[in-house]
């Protein structure tokens, strides 16, 4: 009684597992990729892309009449399954695979033969009933297949990233309404500067962060193009001649994503990653705005005794092994350490997409490993950044206001009127002195309690940011 | 008789050469930056910008009625003479700056009070009666002046760039139509794939680049949200409440660009540099496409006798000093190169970006320099690319033909017809055999002449790219 | 009957599963840090190495007389059963963490003292017998046994990858020898150059990699300088004064490290982290060599009828689902992705470094983890290149040779005799007409067919590497 | 009357200027990379080491006996006028260069040539008396010359930046003895921890950048494995047999450094760009460092009134032409930005070195400029770092005493006796409340204040860092 079942490809038998979906052409993949052990199936939303792309391609294939119905049948049932949810553990090559993506669309072609060979009543491995290359990849190619499969995932992750920014957007704006009467002192070069408030600070974070959401729907836009017909290198080779423009359709409606086109130079399309440079440098950005903001709320409430103390971050857990009661930052950093590893990726992106020769780029498994990454953490840092620690954030009004009063950076609001010659003055006698700035200028005789009053008054008053 | 005039700011007097227009502070400045010994005058675009903005500010001021208008006067007069070109040697100080930008800023202040005060009738430094603060930078900050100089430079860099763009794309597109009918064998992984035309390979470079330009042409509008107005932490502080309109709608009369508008969120904008990490990434995606090329335009022309050798590109200089006669890729050679140093750069303006801190980022001056070279290098190396390279380049077309004839993967062609694992076999049986594909598939009874030749046929007709 | 336990920390109180070996500070972590799904346990030599730190800090603590022997007892042999391989699954805490590694030490804390207090007897959560901080922790900070079980944890990755290198560099060797007379053009700017052997071109191979074990070498030294004892910020606080040269030598015993030592000052190694940062460098260094060389490899086997197709490498699996026959260079394609993904991780690792702050780079987790997938998959992948593909290189021989009697640069080998001018002339007509260039020699009367024949007989012999 | 002279190369006749001491191969190369403007003669280190290469070459073949004795002396007296500083502005090639270094060899060969028949009492351009390619090239190829030269120019820089690495260090050493008995609260993810001494932080600083000293020179070694007498690709076709050792020898004497030795593997070493990717790597490494160290004076003189306020950093030039006596970190700032860029170099580095393909690295111009750039800047940056800020720093003594006192991090030391749970909570309270640490565990009865103050003095005792 035998565990295995044999099949054969150009190098010869192989044995596969007797109860597995995958077949020869995955377990040779397996063999020759052990590197990172993180297989396809730890990304759902391409094992599904991937499914629909091939439901797409057979039941495109049905309809022009290539495909035998019954054929396309099995296959648009096994592939509704997987993008159920099932046999998603069958998706074992490692995500970093040479071969351009090849031993991923072989072993969908194969876990979708032998669960259509299933469906129809046979064995698993008997192909000539459903064969994974001449039925489940019928008019296809790695080629046009992998990467629309690529790109049909990173929408979904796309879309899941945009809507977390908007849960942390939505954090922000709120504390930015909440503190929109507390007044503090705004730095520039990390010197105190000028007044502001603190709620035009959180709000800022809530601006930056929406105009990275729209920079995320742009880059999204250009996943909608795909290269599904073009085949091997974009020359529609082996496809029928209604079959790319009937699959797009199928696509279209499996998806969902209405906005799915093809490309029109295929050949272009086929080796060209430019939207994955452009989506992996807006990713960047977001990572950079996330890292910058992170910086400020770790410094805003550094302390509690000897740093700015301006605002208290929600204590998430101990802060110390040896030092007790100490509180650290740890959800801001976390989201640091998110942005240091979007970044970098960023340039894995880069160097596989410069990498690309000729008619292909063969590099295109750790680009998608790369971003899919980038995406899901980025997503899940936004979350977790806006529910474990924006949200509970709490000013120290009064010493921020305390700390207006006393600053030097209120000679600013006086330098129109006194010259900035003698302001500069005052404000080197404040600093040398310790002395306030509205008593040294009444002092100089430069300007009365009053006008000094009037012109303080109106430097510390809360702006809106919506004007 | 004195070569030097003496200046004051807040660490004292300091003498500056009596000829010069720049004053103590810009000369603090060179003593404190001597780093690259790469100048601000080095990118004329930068302090025509720079001189657009003060000039947009004294026309507003002077509108307003806050600045004396014969100051307006000689500030606006300086101001175009060095928008003409005048002046540009005494932007002194290094592009690689502390401060934030202050130090440009300051030097921009300096010499429009010097050259105006001259205009005037008055000594240089004799700034009672036009004074680079309280005058020339009335109702300014370097938080907002700088960077919309910044913006406006850029944006005349893009639109050279995207210029440069339209000659390579021409370029190759002449040649895609040149080559439409020169058939060739198209490689995926380097490995001999299924035929295409060597006309399609060159469209496709053409194409990619077109897509290119409209990333480019999308950041560019980014650039065109400015926070002229907002001062020194977006709070408008010290300016008039009709400045920033005023000063917006003179801005546009004098760059001429329509779609400058206002950044919705002072506050935000000051401290952003979000627009400057996205048009980073956007170069980096063309240079990356610009360099994926020039490895191509290598590879198909290396040889001439051990090598690709489908293509020749003109000579452009004796390729060796010990080879005779040797001609080398030198043109695609150094775009390859600029391509690297663009992605260096993104990596810099990703660090500079991140460090912001607070109400501003202080590190904008790395990412202004690297930004200009960026684009600078970028337009000179596809300009250089089409007219040393591409326009000469001509094809070996006999030779490409041949391979065609006598390649195996024309067995793809047939594989549709005779199954995937009979023309695995044959496509074996050709590799060890060295015989021809047509011959094995006939000897082996699987196909008629006849039928094989459609089918051949069929896969070797040039397909066009606009279809 | 309940499955949880109660424990409590600063934040209050919260149920840990009854059966877990970690405890509240961990399950805090687990909440907070759902970033990638990596576990610390993923990475067996980290486990090890926090099992370490802490048995050699236990075993100096009992001798030194300030923890109670039988705690002592408890926790050494606790911590010899995860040195065993045991208890591995209890490490759950994301690699992406923030809190500096606090969280990482926490873990180890509380798995040691529960396991610990199963050994005494007692409950798990019965902290009264066995404390986490007070007895696991004691004398300790995160800040030093975290990065202290980093540098072991990456001391034996490094040594793995050396390990790994050593088996390639083999491979390459014996290639070196095995082709040491197979002459073939030389080529440089992928334009042919002058003859020399394939020999020569693998064993090139084999020494650049041997150069590089060595610069793993010395980066792996850099690791044996820990800051153990320094506790929070490297003034030892809280450490018996005796403690650190104790825990010093028991883990130089236990890991078998000879050449650990104390960090000379141990405020700065506390918040250094340049030796990751040039541990990366070199991680680099390595990467961009094994994605040179198998940019090489993918290109001297391309074809096999329109390329080079200088070598054939051993077929790994079927090339293309729609090509028959088609076999790619899978094994260089994986081995160049996992270079690129180690060059984005140095830049992660580079921004993590800047980022540090203070006393303590917080973001030690993300070089951490950075590191380690970096070590892991280069070592797969050199072990990978070489056996499944180094190993079963062939070369074709006939075809080399032929190509370098047909070669235009041999003309360089008679340019001392005939002058640069004349060699020129010569290789110009040889380009134009197809000629051979010793033909030519002869006919424009540049020397007789002896004297060339005896200059190319010299270039084309083969010249040992090592002379 | 003509202005210019014609020669003549395989490209034709082409006019150079008449005085030009540079000619046709120069010409064309200036003509065709018009780039970055930025020519070989900007990096005067580089230029000598051009000659000195040339000269040591010449002087080989003259002892060999392979060149004319009076034309070697011409060369040889060239190659010395030019090392002393001489026609530096002749060499006129873009930095930025396509060929490999070829163009830059031939400026090198040209110049020579052409001062050598000045010398020897010949017009510019006569050529058949010395003759740029078969007497001052004479047994020398682009990728055996250029290589060496370029290692011969970063040693020269390496020294440099050793030098001014030593001043920084020697300054910062300075301030930690200064700064000895200032107890200051350090600090772990910003947030306030244990008693530490300002002095202790500022000898790290020295600490750390001492090890990068030591790395430099580790990797300063590298560069003396020169490729010279391998020719073309490492083969050494066309050198005399005794030309590679004699050289050596002469360039060993020419240049001073002794440990100049002869690759063992001359094949490898004319592809292999390894050491310039490790040099780049410790460049990175001290960016790095001297980053995190500028972030730091930043962050700890932050204020004045708003900030850390700990140290004062000396003021260099007006820090806003808004904000009155404001006064800036302007340089830790353009250090900050040095090291971006340095950090960006080094993927510039990276992606080069990763493109080299087969024989050479095509790639090594932009490996160069990058290098020669990132490392004068660092070490103008350390020295305006030592000379402009550091030596000036003062400390505000009496306030970071206050912090220490007025710390909730003092119960840390208290935690070993009145046990980690205990000590949080009087942490927690002493947060709440605003009362002192001493203060409530003596309320509490935990302990006498005796013994609390004893434990405090020890804990704020200066350590020093040698010990």
């Amino acid at each position: 009684m035998t565990t295995t079942r044999s099949e054969h490809d150009l190098l010869g038998d192989l044995e596969v597992p007797a109860e597995a979906y995958y077949g020869v052409h995955t377990a040779r993949a397996v063999d020759n990729f052990p590197i990172s052990g993180i297989r396809l199936g730890i990304y759902p939303s391409f094992v599904n892309a991937l499914a629909a792309v091939k439901q797409a391609a057979a039941t495109a294939n049905k309809a022009i009449g290539v495909l035998d119905p019954a054929k396309a049948d099995a296959i648009i049932a096994a592939a509704e399954e997987i993008r159920a949810g099932r046999l998603h553990d069958e998706f074992v090559v490692d995500m970093i695979q040479g071969g351009a993506g090849t031993s991923t669309n072989m072993n969908a072609n194969e876990v979708l033969a032998n669960r259509g060979l299933e469906l129809l009543g046979y064995e698993r491995g008997d192909y000539a009933h459903l064969h994974p290359l001449q039925d489940v990849n019928l008019g296809q190619s790695t080629n046009d297949v992998y990467p629309t499969a690529v790109n049909i995932a990173l929408d979904a992750y796309v879309v899941r990233l945009d809507s977390a920014l908007g849960v942390l957007v939505e954090s922000f704006a709120r504390k930015g309404q909440e503190f929109a009467d507390v007044v503090k002192m705004g730095r520039t070069q990390l010197q105190d500067a000028v007044p502001m408030t603190l709620g035009r600070e959180f709000a800022a974070f809530a601006a930056t962060l929406t105009e990275d959401r729209q920079r995320l729907r742009e880059a999204r836009l250009l996943l909608h193009e795909i290269n599904l017909g073009g085949t091997a290198i974009g020359t529609e080779l082996n496809a029928h001649p209604e079959y790319r423009a009937r699959a797009l359709a199928e696509l279209r409606a499996i998806t969902g994503i209405e906005t799915l086109v093809s490309a029109t130079d295929l050949v272009e399309a086929t080796s060209d990653v430019g939207h994955f440079v452009q989506l992996s440098g807006v990713l960047k950005r977001v990572a950079v705005k996330l890292s910058k903001i992170c910086n400020d709320l770790r410094l805003l409430s550094s302390g509690p005794r000897a740093g700015f103390n301006e605002i208290v971050l929600p204590a998430r857990q101990a802060g110390s092994s040896i030092m007790p009661g100490k509180v650290n930052p740890v959800i801001p950093e976390v989201v640091n350490q998110v942005a240091f590893e979007v970044i970098g990726n960023d340039v894995t992106v880069t160097l596989a997409a410069e990498g690309g020769q000729l008619q292909l780029n063969a590099f295109e498994p750790i680009i998608a490993h790369s971003l899919f990454a980038s995406l899901q953490h980025l997503a899940r840092a936004a979350v977790v950044l806006a529910e474990k620690c924006v949200d509970g954030i709490t000013a120290n009004a009064d010493l921020l206001r305390s700390r207006v009063a006393d600053s030097i950076g209120l000679v600013t609001a006086l330098s129109p009127v006194i010259g900035y010659e003698n302001a500069t003055a005052v404000a080197q006698e404040a600093l040398l002195s310790g002395r306030g700035v509205a008593e040294i200028v009444e002092s100089r005789g430069l300007l009365d309690r009053a006008a000094i009053d009037a012109l303080l008054d109106a430097a510390v008053r809360p702006v809106p940011a919506s004007q």
